[in-house]
């Protein structure tokens, strides 16, 4: 085909990829929440179809001269067009890097190697892991060497690119350097002054699942979650799906601990603020997508960590908790709440950790897949040096390899240079924070009157509304003044934790 | 491309469009059941790549070519295969006869007119209807005429073989000018009947939705219906959607009448169990798909109408109503429950009717739009031959457009063809249902005992089992002896409604 305009050719492509990858994300949601269990294979055949669609698009034959065109004509198109021309050829350079025989190969052996996961996670056996999570590793690498050709970069890099757009090791492992000498310090002296008072009363149950819901629904309302463009069902597993006019947030519930269950909701909530302020006028296109995982997981921390944790909050919630279960007594009392969600305690769980022990977890397992991939660390040595990095980080060493190096399905998946977003994530988290505070006068007053409209507004000026026009460094340093650092997360930690 | 086995070739074409459109119908269900309305024009964009994909894979410009090679091939291919390839080059020739444009045209006629349609039916404003009616109708006709030279049939036939694959207008005329003939006399004999007696005693609410949803679902595992694969959700318009392994049945609740909802969920199980039951092999592929609406329609009032307004079913299912709800009393009686869903009574209503009237409003909706497309009707004058219609063949005028020839979608839909297969399914339900007492002894003891195990093996193995492999005639004429007919239709109404 000839395109004269191989700009306004490439929209129409990339927006028909958009729709079947939309169309996917509303089918994967389905899967966890609605579909029967007997149409689990129909529907990794719809999925595998739709992906494959879509790929091929992607690695159409007239797609490099298309781009290299566009690219030609660069000086007419206004920013937004410029920089989705730049996403298409970014996503372009990745889908294309791989041979489709690699792409399926990565398929089956990490659908293989979960499922050997989830039996020797039950079973703490390691050891029956090792024949598919070796056949993923080595995948893995042949990804990782694929991708490096393609895109310039080193291999661990190659794959940190793809969950993170621009992410770079050099700069984890200067984040990390640092995370890493300051929050054992810091643990300890929190752990010791929690150990001056006594631990907050517990938050007894049952809570039966409809007032939880009830109360899950009032707090996304608060905090400006639309309905009328999203839903909140249950999974086995929490996560934000669907798309930016259609955000499907779920969350699981516990009877006899709503806290949990609250705080999920709060978090996939900041998830799906972020997918429904994306730019209306591009989110059909690469430039309107979520910039990547560092700054999706700001949104989701700043509204669970940063906002829904802090006091002010915790004083506008307590009374609204206490109504949705008919509690009194002191245990209820915004002092008392604030105190249970506040409380840090070093423990073998990372989904479970508190904010100050989690990118300790964090922490190993960057270390870790680093050197796995690089073929550092054997694979049977995996659990050796799992726990004595959780004794050098945390303190504490795992009983069993289920609590240990057996916990995440990440690496089982294939899904390596996932781990270091979740902390990135958490430092942005604290910086974006910090600026809305220091820009937005009344901030955390409006917050505690359960008025998010001023955060809101500001997120979507600063964040959400910009999708992947800039990357995370320059949209960090519009927002806040500088790039991703570790500053004000270490500031936020000892303000909560160790002040007043 | 070079296929070496075109049959091959196209197996696996035909396999990603069925992977396509079963994800569409998945998308589908949930627009109607989950989807927040903000979603619909995200959802609209979605559904339109995969339909625009799924076209573009069928009238590829290769097709033409692998369907002649592997029809010259056809020798080879066993019986199944033979009559997958009959029903791709069927599918086919339907799609590649219209242009784009008029596909495209013909959506957005249709859109505008079910929106104009819906503000005039609430305003009872025919007049207000007729651009966009006129509009639609328009391009049905040219559609037809396209569709006649593709598959050198008439203009009518030619939208009907869209719903009911071989279906001619010249056996509809002779089965309805049977019924034409006969219902009207029977339908007074019946009303003189039941004039002879009392009404049956009102069945009193209020009914909890949530006491009909369980009953529903009891009925539905009675009757067979695999929640492993397919679920019970509730949608404004019931319907059955999904996939043959992944069911989604919908229904809708009224506090104050769980008979019509009950029934509802009934008869939709009966579409259900018809795509649950389809060949396990080959439904991923045209001939494994239902044969079409007749058949469908069978199923669906074969369970609602001829099995569970049965005396048998009733007699089953009376006591599980009154544990459902906490009844007793005469009202809550067997005989008077079934009194109740065997009340015959004219009315303006088509989806309100019961089985004696319903096929008299068939037959005028089927007179009305062969004259109009022939245009032998002036649409300005459909309100007028609507009313002369019901006059002659149910002996009710209605007093309003509304409550006439307003009532349905169809016709903004761009639906004409579809309303004779209401009707035909209703006779290939009492035909096929005639026959499973036949063939099966103590079919009916087996569903008064709410074993349905029986009915559901024979139909199976005459009807779901085989998929599109034969026409409908030979299905029916295999598991019945004789190709559609009216007989087993009228012998039912007399055995149900005059006899005893």
């Amino acid at each position: 085909m000839i395109a004269n305009d191989p700009y306004a050719e490439l929209e129409r492509r990339f927006g028909r990829m958009s729709a079947v990858n939309r169309a996917g994300a509303i089918l994967n949601w389905d899967r966890s929440t609605m579909m029967p269990d007997g149409a689990s294979d129909d529907r990794a055949d719809q999925l595998a179809t739709l992906g494959v669609i879509s790929h091929e698009m992607m690695v159409a034959p007239d797609m490099p001269d298309l781009l290299s065109r566009a690219e030609e004509g660069k000086a007419t198109l206004d920013a937004w067009r410029a920089a989705n021309l730049r996403e298409m050829r970014h996503s372009w350079t990745h889908a294309n890097a791989l041979p489709s025989d690699l792409v399926e190969a990565r398929t089956l052996a990490s659908s293989a190697c979960e499922m050997a996961w989830r039996e020797a996670k039950k079973n703490n056996d390691f050891k029956s892991l090792l024949p598919t999570l070796g056949e993923v590793l080595k995948i893995v690498r042949e990804v990782a060497a694929a991708k490096s050709r393609a895109l310039g970069l080193s291999h661990y890099d190659a794959l940190l690119d793809e969950y993170e757009p621009g992410g770079r090791s050099a700069r984890v492992d200067a984040l990390f350097a640092d995370l890493g000498a300051a929050l054992p310090g810091l643990l300890g002296r929190v752990m010791e002054r929690q150990r001056g008072g006594p631990p907050p009363l517990p938050l007894d149950g049952p809570f039966p699942v409809e007032a939880q819901r009830r109360l899950g629904e009032e707090m996304l309302r608060v905090i400006g979650f639309d309905f009328n463009h999203g839903r909140l069902d249950v999974s086995a597993h929490p996560f934000t799906g669907g798309t930016a006019d259609d955000v499907r947030i779920t969350t699981r519930y516990d009877e006899e601990d709503f806290a949990r269950a609250l705080m999920g909701v709060l978090h996939e909530c900041g998830h799906g603020l972020y997918e429904a302020g994306l730019p209306r006028d591009w989110r059909r296109q690469p430039v309107g997508n979520a910039r990547g995982m560092v700054l999706h997981e700001s949104q989701s921390l700043l509204m669970e960590m940063q906002a829904c944790r802090g006091r002010d909050f915790i004083d506008f919630a307590a009374p609204r908790m206490r109504a949705a279960f008919g509690k009194s007594g002191p245990a209820w009392s915004a002092d008392n709440i604030h105190r249970v969600y506040t409380r840090v305690t070093p423990g073998f769980i990372r989904v479970d950790a508190d904010e100050v022990t989690y990118p300790l977890h964090i922490v190993l397992r960057y270390r870790l897949e680093r050197a796995m991939l690089a073929g550092d660390l054997a694979l049977a040595d995996l659990p050796g040096a799992w726990n004595d990095g959780m004794k050098e980080l945390l303190g504490i060493v795992p009983p069993t390899d289920t609590l240990g190096c057996l916990q995440d399905i990440h690496w089982p998946d294939g899904a390596i240079g996932y781990f270091p977003t979740y902390t990135m994530g958490a430092l942005a988290a604290a910086q974006l924070f910090a600026a809305a505070k220091k820009a937005v006068p009344g901030l955390l007053a409006s917050i505690g009157k359960g008025d998010f409209a001023p955060l809101l507004g500001w997120l979507r000026a600063n964040v959400h509304g910009k999708g992947s026009l800039a990357t995370t460094d320059e949209i960090l340093a519009q927002a806040t003044g500088a790039p991703l650092g570790t500053a004000a997360f270490k500031a936020h930690l000892e303000s909560r934790y160790l002040s007043a």
